[in-house]
């Protein structure tokens, strides 16, 4: 019998065992023949064996706030009627979700992908679908099949000549369904263009500060750097072609080698849109120093007042006056089904558009595209009803109207209410959102509560804004991410809410707490 | 007026342009705002710019025999009456896809799915649903809510259950939710574990040869190491133990770390089905050398004789009996809803389970998870749907079980007639498929035409079995894919083909090109 003193875990010999211990015995029964083992199994690998980008990588909007918030979630699940929270459901601001907060999906997206599911519903009698939803039903499944197969690695063609349709009809120039991507949201577009353009550790990723950690996540993923370029927040969180300019001229003698340019517009998390003159400007340095343009316009149907402006249309305007200049512009335009007055996340559809790309490099764009097979056939069917819908005269065009105008009126008014809402709490300053879904608040502690938030905050390894919406989940249940998770300036602090939630409520809840809030800490004793 | 001369591309100067001319002004109308720009614009990146490792990257399953056969189609669709090719139509045999081959969707998934996509058909008075179908779409929509909303990033903790029972039950040893992940398909699981375990280029992958090409297209873009080990095609494509424990002998002497095991079961390409002996010692390795281990069974339902055993239930039996040897083996096992009798490739459904993993690096999972949101929420609804079928009582019972038997046995019919017309053909040698979806044989040519064969093949830098497969595409319209792109022993030449498409007829056609195809390189006269 062997009497071996083992560590808990990982088998560590403790000091005094016979080396010869050090092999030991194990017998399995195993199809019914005996099996004998003789070997020191090894420990599991630690964090410290892995891949260490994946390590550093950081993506906020589902951290450590999100985590906490799910935890609350499942305590109030399981107890229901004494968790001991002062609150009976959690609020999830964190994340551009519409339909976890109740938006409906669009009556006609939904019509047609449950026929795209089962194609018998257009022999069902009793159904009561409109014509064109069938007539569409029945020409996806003419030209692209079931959408249980797998399709061409860039999406089926029949779909994305439609987006082509689109962009031509959006921006008044033409689009070329080759171009087209079909991808599972934004996200997968991003991740390709961020790991095709990761030459080595010095390649370089200008990048919006704030931006959707999205970026820097992907950028750290593949071991290249985040560049950030700051937005202005004294004006309502602009663009500066100059900075971007100068950040190149500093960068080049780094050594670091910019590839692309990120532009989020309408911006997450800021809510800004970029001038005109702004986006020519963009253009220029891109077309100057050949680095890629990744304009994510995954929010363009989140356009408050105006019209939205596409950089491919911008740059096509260029292009027709200074082709010599503009021709070899690269650009990657990246849409979402995720977004807007869709709002269909969980259906993983978007599309990015290429242009000025040499064909050798796009050509590695369709492999990757191809190691992953192809974006799910439903998702690029929602892209399909999202770029080409229920025209006038159609059976649904006046159903789709009234839905898609409700859901964009409401988003508005959720935004003016959450802003003026902002605008009343001490101590903060906030920007009217021009577009997207999200308010990006500044707090402006004074003196006297900064400093006893930020010795709080230190004491417990975190920023001043962690703290703040760690104590807002923990008081109310809104759950919302810092701006820490986005980037801001060095000693600024900043929140992201999304203002999808629907009512009042949760808004007065939240003024309530930040009265508390800041009370609390002008009220506070200094250790 | 400026005039210049520029090199057709890349606007290079030719010698004698002034210096000063190097700047030149283009005007664009912008806002009806004069636009000057004033920069000599650069080139578009070109490949040798980018990540190289995504150069390098190859993928078979659609590289360029299957983007020939594209070619081809789209020159069919476009001259249907005078394309001038010996056939009308291209095969797919490249590829598995079942559905694209014509194979019904199972009622019961696309009844559920399109309720899931358009709750209100519950309450069509009209639709004839059997129960079970609204039951189960009642149920999913009350504990997952919308399919448009993002899901956890695990996936939807009610479907994750589903899947943990659905082991459970299969294996006779309990499993867990939270080491479910949801994915889309199986490609996603490996993406993340190949990125996750490549922690630099020394970091290796014990993989099959032949192997799924999706394993070296991920090491390559990780830039990590592939370690190849052969299948023994002599003995029904078996894995042999002693081969990967010399392997890993040898490789400690290169330096490379070796960080994972990759088993496909039942075997792409091979079709091979391992023995629960072989499992037995691969486990073995795994816990003596704390590598993890990558069981990568989609083809878990294609099995002709006998029945699936997993990885897991293995590792439980020995957990069971040696706990003191086992307890750390780090186990990812792979499941899809696009291969077996579901066949839904498009709709993106898999999941992965994870044991032995430290929770720390579980977590590190998670968040490549989350940076990606979540898998398409429709996908997550199908594993269910696939986890747990209607039961015997159900009123959909009857037609699941004779819609599923119907695909099994016709899968089964098709494997053995296409086993038999390559074992009649003549300098081919072919193993019987235990399961999956493929028929792999060996191109088992006599000197006389291997030497001729070979040397057309080195004028046009291929491999033998490259041309094999592009002559019969092009005159059979049959897609394969060459067993290079799967990977060989050096100097033999294989075939990959799917048994899926339906009918006899193009089994014929590829007996006939066999035939003349031999007699052709027999008939030839070497320059």
């Amino acid at each position: 019998m062997l009497r071996l003193n083992f560590k808990q875990r990982g088998f560590k010999l403790s000091k005094g065992v016979p080396v010869e211990f050090r092999y030991f015995r194990g017998l399995n029964l195993i199809s019914s023949k005996c099996h004998y083992s003789t070997f020191t199994p090894a420990e599991p690998l630690s964090i410290h064996d892995i891949n260490q980008q994946t390590v550093e990588a950081k993506y906020a909007v589902r951290g450590k706030i999100p985590i906490i918030a799910e935890g609350l979630q499942e305590l109030i699940k399981s107890s229901p009627t004494n968790h001991g929270l002062p609150f009976n459901r959690i609020i999830n601001a964190n994340i551009g979700n519409p339909q976890q907060l109740d938006q409906k999906p669009l009556t006609w997206y939904r019509q047609v992908l449950s026929i795209l599911q089962y194609p018998e519903l257009l022999n069902e009698e009793g159904i009561k679908f409109p014509n064109d939803v069938k007539e569409r039903a029945k020409a996806i499944l003419k030209n692209v099949g079931s959408i249980g197969a797998y399709s061409h690695s860039q999406g089926a063609a029949y779909f994305r000549q439609s987006v082509a349709d689109f962009i031509s009809k959006r921006d008044g120039f033409p689009a070329n369904a080759q171009d087209i991507f079909l991808t599972s949201g934004a996200s997968t577009a991003v991740s390709y263009l961020i790991q095709l353009l990761s030459q080595n550790e010095k390649s370089g990723f200008l990048i919006p500060i704030p931006q959707y950690p999205l970026y820097t996540a992907s950028i750290a993923l593949n071991n290249s750097k985040p560049v950030g370029y700051y937005l202005d927040e004294s004006n309502q969180w602009s663009t500066n072609p100059k900075e971007i300019r100068q950040l190149l001229k500093e960068k080049v003698k780094d050594g670091i080698i910019i590839k692309a340019l990120v532009v989020i517009n309408p911006g997450n998390p800021t809510g800004g849109i970029l001038s005109k003159q702004d986006m020519v400007e963009l253009i220029d340095i891109c077309a100057e120093h050949g680095i890629v343009l990744i304009a994510d316009e995954v929010y363009q149907e989140n356009v408050f007042d105006g019209k939205f402006l596409s950089f491919k249309r911008v740059l096509s305007e260029m292009k027709k006056n200074s082709p010599h200049l503009y021709k070899y512009v690269q650009l990657a335009s990246l849409h979402s089904t995720s977004k807007g007055v869709t709002g269909e996340c969980g259906q993983r559809g978007g599309y990015m558009e290429l242009v000025g790309f040499k064909p050798a490099v796009k050509d590695i764009i369709f492999k990757l595209a191809s190691i992953n097979l192809c974006s799910v056939v439903s998702g690029q069917a929602m892209v399909e009803l999202m770029v080409n819908p229920p025209k006038e005269g159609d059976e649904s065009y006046a159903r789709y109207i009234s839905e898609t105008n409700e859901i964009h009126d409401d988003l508005k008014v959720r935004a003016e209410h959450l802003f003026k809402a902002f605008s009343e709490m001490e101590d903060i300053s906030v920007d009217k959102p021009q577009g997207a879904m999200y308010i990006f608040p500044k707090l402006n502690f004074k003196p006297d509560v900064y400093h006893k938030l930020f010795s709080r905050a230190k004491n417990s390894n975190l920023q001043i804004d962690d703290v703040y919406c760690i104590e807002l989940l923990e008081h109310t249940g809104i759950c919302c991410v810092p701006g820490n998770g986005f980037g801001q300036r060095p000693g600024t602090y900043h929140l992201r809410t999304t203002f999808l939630p629907p009512g009042v409520e949760w808004v007065e809840r939240w003024k309530d707490f930040h009265y508390s809030f800041v009370n609390k800490y002008k009220d506070m004793t200094l250790m």
